[in-house]
């Protein structure tokens, strides 16, 4: 078990400071507006969010509705992780016994099938049967694979019965979905008579990261408010293009303006906060993950003068998904950082219903702080978050690091927040 | 944080192990069991639960709904407590931003007081303002007390306004209670507007023993046959006798009846066991605590030939509560002993909700394995829980560390699950 954690290396942290030190003063308000948002909404039945921590802001950039990454978690913690997905599955489907869990098709991915069988064990041991099911096709038969952990990770072919699908007699009531649906709803999972969790809607396939802040701004507003801080602080400015075709030259103009407005907006807080820093702009995908289809930009230029290449990259996405619809969001540094080589680091912190259960680091030696980290291709690794979420220490200092993992606590829920309005 | 964990010393644990052993291959009926329990009646907001293994059995031997020795938990797993205090506050007052404990009265007691600020803490943790009120007459102005740890304990007087209680201008809608009003029902508490939770009724002076161990034989059972054993192998036999008068030699002929019949009962099971071991019965009184009142008889002429010293210790429980109703219970041996002096070791489980939030051993160098553990100026040394109690491991021993503290999770939620039928 690792007990570093990265440094902040930026002059720039007042505000991070300040906003540490004013969550946990009002830590009794903001976990009271927490308990009454979750009456009105209903969290996500799981969740990861990807943040970055600028020193000036810490905001999210990713809310992933189909968590991988569960085997990188500190094992410390899986006690938490497991006493979570007891309340998770007590409100979702009380009188549950088994759950039948639907894997994503990358079954070559030994990471994430580390992460699928450390999912199934947190079932196993919060008292469920638990089985895992695959989509592809070309899986007639069951297979099992061996795991680096020197676990085994055993996959089913899904079927279908009537209105519901099952793995050989295996079919419960309660279907959780671990597949983002990148590549459309699959038939076989429409209709069903069973409880699919999360649903269907959930996935990459109904799903635009535009929708997504957009309520992530509206719950920043509600929740500056709460506290009386300023929005911009907890989060990422958006904006959204239509029908954006990369491989017409004419198709970016929207982009484009949207690109240079975005630019001057973040200057201007830039200039308000007094922070000496270069804006960018992230421009992705509106639907889609894996980082694919996502570009960093610092000026219009980079827009106008896309080369063939760069303009195909941008047009496809995961699966073959093909970008229409582009976001085009503030860029948030990244100015934790790790060892004397300075590797950046990000958090990703893991929800199961409203509670958070931990999280790790992409720590990453040979990328910059304004790129994004969870590219195809990239390879990082997870540094698991020395301590839990849920501890603040008013006695210590905001940014000790109880404290500092209990911001990112925070800020994860209001991304959790923004989805369960989402999907509600 | 330690790690060491007390060893069986008995030759007899074949059954325990096929106990845990068919626990663990049971898990998921266990859990499922559980669940559907709590849907009909609600788990109490917490509580304690002293238990006893005797290697081929595993027993609860007293519930506390007004639990102590929250500090005697393992620091590592403080968030698992925090996260199920929220769960317990979403349940039972769900737009509480603040709570009202109400202590003891035993304001010397420094080792309560470490409890009450640790409870007080787990709740600030979670998110809720947390104030200490004390019923103390002598105590008009507020208190602030030095602890061992280094913390500070500080005791406000509880004062009435209207139909609510109050610490100054601090009222909020959740009043506590960790007090268990051995003492009666402080008129202060009466006919509030506010919450008190766990209610007045669960207090000693309402509670009677003797229904718990009803209750709780009817939910072994039930649980017993849902997994098929033998429900004796984790239920102590009881019996109750009314109106038994210590100071009256004649007042005792129902007590020695029951205990013959207790004794012979127990040596029925042993037989049917092959436990080459003596019975013996504990007598307790069947309303309070704090170990006032108890017993140890191994023989019916140990009743019938009671001497003046231990009469008048037996008609006195805490707080001058006079003794009439009397336990009569099966004596569960403690073969659980730590280091080369073989010190009993006695575990306490705690739950919030529902949730098992851990535990420690009572460890005892200088008493019998068939003492009561838990007597008035009885010395103790509390060993935390190595592990929590829900993460149990199919691939490892039944009795391997998780399997056993798992073990002792699901019997102290049978007693809790007692309870909560007795409150309902």
């Amino acid at each position: 078990m690792t007990t570093s954690v990265p440094h902040l290396t930026t002059a720039m942290n007042g505000p991070i400071l300040e906003l540490e030190a004013h969550l946990l003063a009002n830590q009794m308000l903001v976990e009271a507006w927490f308990r009454e948002q979750w009456l009105l909404t209903p969290a996500p039945f799981y969740a990861s969010v990807d943040l970055r921590n600028a020193g000036f802001k810490l905001a999210p950039v990713d809310t992933n509705l189909f968590p991988a990454g569960f085997n990188n978690l500190n094992p410390a913690f899986m006690p938490l992780c497991i006493q979570a997905a007891q309340a998770a599955v007590e409100r979702a489907c009380p009188r549950a016994r088994r759950v039948l869990i639907v894997a994503e098709n990358h079954t070559r991915n030994l990471f994430y099938l580390e992460s699928l069988e450390t999912l199934r064990q947190i079932f196993e041991q919060a008292g469920l049967e638990a089985r895992i099911g695959s989509l592809r096709d070309d899986l007639s038969e069951p297979m099992e694979v061996d795991l680096p952990s020197g676990k085994q990770c055993y996959l089913e072919p899904l079927i279908r019965k009537g209105d519901r699908v099952a793995i050989g007699d295996f079919s419960p009531c309660l279907v959780l979905l671990n597949n983002d649906l990148s590549g459309g709803r699959p038939a076989i999972l429409e209709g069903l008579e069973q409880q699919i969790i999360p649903p269907l809607s959930a996935g990459w396939s109904d799903r635009k990261k535009s929708d997504h802040f957009n309520h992530y701004h509206a719950v920043a507003q509600e929740f500056a408010k709460t506290i009386d801080i300023d929005p911009w602080l907890v989060s990422p400015l958006s904006l959204q293009c239509g029908e954006v075709n990369f491989m017409d030259r004419d198709g970016g103009e929207c982009l484009a303006v949207n690109v240079e407005n975005m630019l001057s907006l973040i200057a201007e807080k830039y200039a308000e906060y007094n922070i000496d820093k270069e804006p960018f702009v992230v421009v992705k995908a509106d639907s889609g993950t894996y980082g694919m289809g996502i570009m960093t930009v610092k000026s219009v230029d980079e827009i106008r003068n896309l080369n063939r290449k760069q303009r195909t990259k941008m047009s496809s996405a995961k699966e073959g998904l093909v970008v229409d619809n582009v976001l085009v969001q503030e860029g948030v540094y990244t100015f934790e950082t790790l060892g004397d080589q300075g590797a950046v680091a990000e958090p990703v912190v893991y929800m199961m219903d409203h509670f958070v259960v931990g999280g790790f680091y992409r720590v990453h030696t040979s990328r910059g702080i304004d790129e994004n980290l969870n590219a195809p291709g990239m390879h990082f690794e997870p540094l698991a978050f020395a301590q839990p979420c849920n501890t603040p220490d008013k006695q210590d200092m905001p940014d000790a690091e109880p404290n500092r993992f209990y911001a990112y606590g925070v800020i994860a829920r209001l991304a959790l927040l923004a989805a369960a309005r989402e999907l509600s």
